[in-house]
């Protein structure tokens, strides 16, 4: 086995293409369906939202999708990301396990969002689109998003959940050093935002309603397109740079993961670490133990049912079969707000079916005690929506101690936490209190899930 | 010439010695002087603060130092650090220069400063020393020695200045999550502090004080020893790792900098870049043009006197020879914290005073400006002290432009700013003023300069 702690690869490394993991599904995913006739919908229904090379991967099944040279040029700033063995960690944890975790963090943006936001802007731009619109919650979508507007020259307007914009003003400050546009939601330019807005004046806003506003602002106006962040499968598709990358590193490393992990909140990261790999179980017959962590306090794959549900608050968007938790459902106060979506990319919702993908729940108490534990060993500070795969990563290592087996364990570290220090500032004060979502709530939400027009 | 973006290199090219400026002097450095006796001080006289390593590193004259194991061990956690060709900031200022940066942001602390702390909380360490204190102004120094201290299991005090420590506070947290105890400085923990509050109780703090404060309590107890993040000879030695690596890396790239760009506050992530290639010329007569890019609201280099000064304000230090202000000498407000020190290394001063490193001073707005240019061509937003660096690289590269001549350009990126979005939150949103020193305060700050015993 390679001693090294470190592998990084040259940027001729870069993948060329994306892998669709789709090509591989041994049950094709169910269809998307229009919510008013309830049939399946096709690439002319997306038309308004997406360009049509983003349409074609988004229902594509080919198994390789090439990579563009000018998203590959873009990548070249911060790709390949570097693999680490977690050695110190290891020690520090006494287990016989062999950790690796690969660090999406180096990114301008400090997190993987820019991998699929690079593309989305490229091929907007190679559409003649002129503005691009999208939502963010606690901003690190908007953020990737806003940088990849700059380099294409592609105008981005962000609408941002209402107590992040006021809470995060450094986030809203980053994106417009890219140039971005960044909006409080709800807001006074769409119809959705103003109806909120006088239903609700006091509304902290939801992701849910950002993203209605988002795409009302998109299907409404010609020069404007809509662009999502995770769920989508070709935003899923983007992120497999990632595996891709790590399937090499992993060579470099003469091992193999037992384990594969990632934390999920619409799942994308994860799919960008686990599809490769479950590629190659589908494919070669390796055996890989897949696990998604998500936050006990919006469990959609652990406590969530799998249904046919829209994808924002508004109603705006087609009916796709994921796990969810209804999208009346709201989330309890947490701090990793880039997992705080009432669904699940259907891709993921649906390996989870197929008995391929694992899901656990952790609470946040337990993920920043994870987070401060791998910060003293390998010296980077995790994101917090990270610490839910460090911590997964943690508990599989412990086990590895605990039955005397030394397995290979990888996971993904998505980003770093430098914008997230309000929320470790307040577990170092012993003030963070783990938060369950109310039952009667999901109850209720779930009861809301719409009827599929038969 | 090699057409690559980023010119990585494997762990095992990690540097395997320091490279010390002093060996190749043509004049040595003036003498560091006792403030009682003026007589030149040894190394005794620096024992209390300094473990007996780093004391032989700041006398030493030995061209190649080498590092310990244990140092290049942590060091593979983000080192070597990428050097980028700026290809599309060239392309955007359409300047037929090659632009090279060194990216430092990529350490767990998003600068230069781990680079020193993790082998000065070695040393400590190795010499059984128990705790480290310090001082720290916008926290980039105490988040990198909290760090270290934390793989090494060396207690690390930081005297934070109490303007930083109550507007800061995320920054307070990062060390925090490292282990370290965080004081706001003037403190009630040292008779420097009591001092201070009793004569000044809404004083801010200055750097100046806080270093009084940390020298105190580690000349005060004997577990204790007290560490600088800039200045002093062995500090500015730890960073050549990073000009060592660019030597290497620049060669990959099949090109050699004309000028080579850093920005001074301190002095150490200036040497860092520089002195490897001032090494160059100094020995094998290679031409290259070096300039430091320093704040015009704390101009030590460019308005400074160079003389004998205290590095501290409680006057608790020996007296070294530097560009200084004057430890009386307040700048105004400015956004780039690590770079309002009254003084200047006195290694770099020395290579001014013999013409081989040319100072340059820039306004702030002039300096967000380009970095706001260069976030949007190259991704990385800098911090705040870096843009002073990138400011001058791009002023160099318009020059190539209109003389028509092509030059290799290599300047240092010492940081990220995501730390620092609350600056450009002002320069987004046009509130941000260039701010002058005041040249009474200076007059008066020069006059108390301390008279050197005959």
């Amino acid at each position: 086995m390679n001693e090294q702690h470190k592998f990084v690869l040259d940027e001729s490394r870069i993948p060329t293409s994306w892998y669709n993991v789709a090509a591989d599904l041994p049950v094709p995913l169910p269809p998307v369906l229009h919510p008013g006739t309830g049939q399946a919908i096709g690439p002319d229904d997306l038309a308004p939202l997406f360009p049509p090379a983003l349409i074609a991967q988004e229902v594509s099944s080919e198994r390789e999708i090439e990579i563009p040279k000018p998203v590959r040029d873009i990548y070249k700033l911060w790709r390949p990301t570097p693999l680490y063995r977690a050695r110190r960690l290891e020690r520090v944890l006494d287990t016989p396990a062999r950790i690796y975790y690969k660090y999406e963090g180096v990114s301008p943006a400090g997190s993987h969002k820019p991998n699929t936001a690079v593309p989305q802007a490229f091929y907007n731009r190679d559409a003649g689109i002129r503005r691009i619109a999208t939502e963010t919650g606690a901003g690190q979508w908007g953020s990737a998003l806003a940088l990849a507007g700059s380099f294409f020259g592609v105008d981005v307007t962000v609408f941002m959940v209402r107590v992040s914009f006021e809470q995060k003003p450094y986030r809203k400050a980053f994106m417009q050093a890219y140039g971005a546009r960044c909006i409080a939601s709800p807001s006074e330019e769409t119809e959705t935002g103003r109806r909120i807005r006088a239903e609700l004046p006091d509304t902290a806003g939801s992701l849910g309603i950002a993203i209605s506003e988002a795409v009302e602002m998109a299907a409404s106006r010609d020069d404007t397109k809509y662009a999502l962040g995770s769920v989508l499968n070709h935003v899923l598709l983007h992120q497999t740079v990632i595996g891709k990358e790590a399937l090499e590193q992993m060579a470099v490393a003469e091992d193999y993961p037992d384990i594969v992990i990632g934390c999920t909140g619409g799942g994308s990261n994860f799919a960008g670490i686990a599809f490769p790999f479950i590629g190659d179980m589908m494919r070669l017959g390796r055996k890989v133990h897949v696990i998604a962590c998500e936050p006990a306090a919006c469990p959609s794959l652990t406590r969530g049912r799998y249904a046919y549900d829209f994808g924002d608050t508004g109603h705006l968007t087609p009916l796709v079969k994921m796990h969810t938790l209804g999208s009346a459902f709201v989330p309890p106060g947490f701090h990793a707000g880039g997992l705080r979506y009432h669904g699940m990319a259907p891709l993921v919702s649906h390996l989870v079916e197929l008995g391929v993908v694992n899901p656990r729940a952790y609470h946040q108490t337990a993920c920043f005690e994870a987070g401060v534990t791998f910060a003293r060993c390998e010296g980077i500070l995790p994101a917090p929506e990270a610490n839910h795969a460090v911590r997964g990563a943690i508990d599989e290592a412990i086990r590895c101690r605990e039955e005397g087996v030394s397995r290979a364990i990888l996971f993904n570290l998505c980003g770093h936490g430098h914008f997230d220090m309000t929320a470790y500032d307040e577990y170092l004060a012993g003030k963070l209190e783990d938060r369950d979502y109310d039952p009667a709530l999901l109850e209720s939400s779930l009861q809301q899930l719409p009827v599929v027009p038969a």
